[in-house]
């Protein structure tokens, strides 16, 4: 990839603009993500805050405040908390989903184990939650110890309805609302929120956070059974083998026949997965569309996102953001 | 044991002095860890919340914000934060420990599995920083979110520090202090600036709940190998299988000549534990007076614990905590 392509990607401009924030951001992340006492924080937090992910969540906060006009320092903050609480809920991710990759590298519970994983989270949640004070602000406090519940619960729901056929579209829509949009929507909310915006213009930046963080959720969702490995860093099929109830699967399974529902009862509900059964799933998937429709609603969550930044001060970062929702869907072409 | 017995002991004469508070408590943690949509969560909370735990932490705060003249009502609230806060910390504990067995009877992680675990104690952590919002005093999240980041922190230290017979009483203390004291020190320290209660009295409940915290660990270390299975509701040698690093085997380690070194580097370091190892380690503790100077040790927070409490307005709630701070060394007896 050149540089110019690069710079095309909407996370790559909005990181460019923002860089000086970023990398005060940065800094905070590794003040914080240090321990007195037990080296083995840093080490797995490094492990994880270092393989270059994308920071997408911060750099939104960062966004939302500027584009509010907020001109004091503690989106900082507010920032590293958002990355901390993602950080954490990607450590306990991969025990519950016992992942072997994360963002192309082995993952913590692989390198060290499940205990560490589970306890260095547990850190820096607390951490993002010590940080989250220092704008003094009780409803930034509240909007983003809610979203930490609801990402919560959004992962036990997730497990819940799991292997079982009779979820749908209403519950799907609950568990990536919970466990992605929530601490998107509440990125953009608290950088409206610190940059006292008016409730209108709140509202329309948690409504961009959570439309964006649904259409990007669900553009994964659709990559796991169609994406190459390296567009997303994990390998095709994972859902499948998971055996986890996403939107393409819900889609097909609501079209199945007697002879195909019986097929995505043994391989999802029994778990019975033999060899060709993913490719079979895929074709069943075409079959009904369900893949195209998928792909369908992704864009229509992305053009939601655009569109509720329409009230939003015109400017430069309010086109990268637009852009930014345009884009976690166009990965899908 | 009968009626009478019960109520001479301090807990529960503390929770007949506070019993329209810890019901008051009781019905918020019920309404609180409630989910519309993963069931799973009061499922889970229920099992531990309703197995009959001493609610000793939340008390403390109770305690403290009475002695320190509160009349609010936001007590509630924090004592309902501090036991959503120690009941995550049971859930990952367990996982990290891969326990069997809490409060006498099967534990979550084996009941339903490790990742319910996991994700329901990220749900209560996230419901207790819900809660510590509700006084609107920053000082207050500031103490409960640092007191979290500490509780990680000593269990990632315990973690590292296990299997290590380098393992000093200072890095000992640390452990004890993270895992187990920070939260008794922030419950009664919350208490007093929910009260606004003058800063010498702040930091007296702060010094009580530390070593009262302190004790508490030292008493159950201790008596892992020494009290009954039913006296502490787990099975004596846990610590000792698991080949943790507490008071007793690190005074056992001190005084070891050459054969009793080889023989704690085989057990703890190695994990190589055969028949009568438990008998072996016990022999080699009392030959050398380790348990019995842990005792002493013990007992000596515990009486620090109470001297915390002279400045502290005199009455019967000051008297119940001091005698708190006798009983859970006197256990040891």
């Amino acid at each position: 990839m050149s540089l110019d392509d690069k710079a095309t990607k909407p996370h790559d401009r909005l990181a460019q603009a923002l860089a000086d924030d970023m990398a005060a951001m940065n800094d905070l992340i590794h003040e914080r993500m240090k321990s007195e006492h037990a080296p083995r924080i840093p080490e797995i937090t490094a492990h994880l805050v270092e393989a270059g992910g994308k920071r997408l969540r911060p750099m939104l906060t960062l966004a939302s405040a500027h584009l509010c006009g907020y001109t004091g320092p503690y989106h900082i903050h507010l920032a590293a908390t958002v990355e901390f609480i993602h950080t954490a809920t990607l450590l306990h991710d991969d025990v519950v989903d016992e992942s072997q990759q994360r963002r192309g590298r082995p993952t913590a519970n692989l390198l060290w184990d499940n205990k560490s994983s589970v306890l260095v989270g547990d850190y820096l949640l607390a951490r993002g939650f010590q940080l989250m004070t220092a704008p003094g602000s009780m409803r930034v406090i509240n909007i983003l110890a809610d979203a930490s519940a609801v990402i919560a619960e959004g992962e036990v729901l997730q497990l819940t309805a799991a292997q079982d056929l009779a979820t749908g579209e209403d519950t799907y829509l609950q568990v990536i609302r919970g466990k992605t949009a929530a601490l998107f929507s509440a990125a953009t909310e608290v950088g409206a929120v610190l940059a006292g915006a008016p409730e209108t213009q709140v509202r329309a930046m948690f409504d961009y956070g959570d439309a964006l963080g649904i259409a990007f959720q669900m553009a994964d969702d659709l990559l796991d059974y169609g994406g190459s490995s390296a567009a997303i860093g994990k390998n095709t099929g994972d859902d499948f083998r998971e055996r986890k109830l996403t939107l393409p699967v819900i889609r097909a399974v609501a079209a199945a026949d007697a002879t195909e529902r019986a097929f995505w009862s043994r391989v999802i509900e029994q778990g019975d997965q033999r060899e060709g059964d993913l490719d079979h799933a895929l074709e069943l998937m075409h079959r009904h569309g369900a893949l195209e429709s998928t792909r369908k609603t992704a864009l229509d969550w992305g053009a939601k996102a655009r569109a509720s930044l329409d009230i939003m001060p015109a400017g430069e970062l309010r086109d990268m953001l637009a852009d930014l929702a345009d884009y976690v869907v166009a990965r899908l072409k």
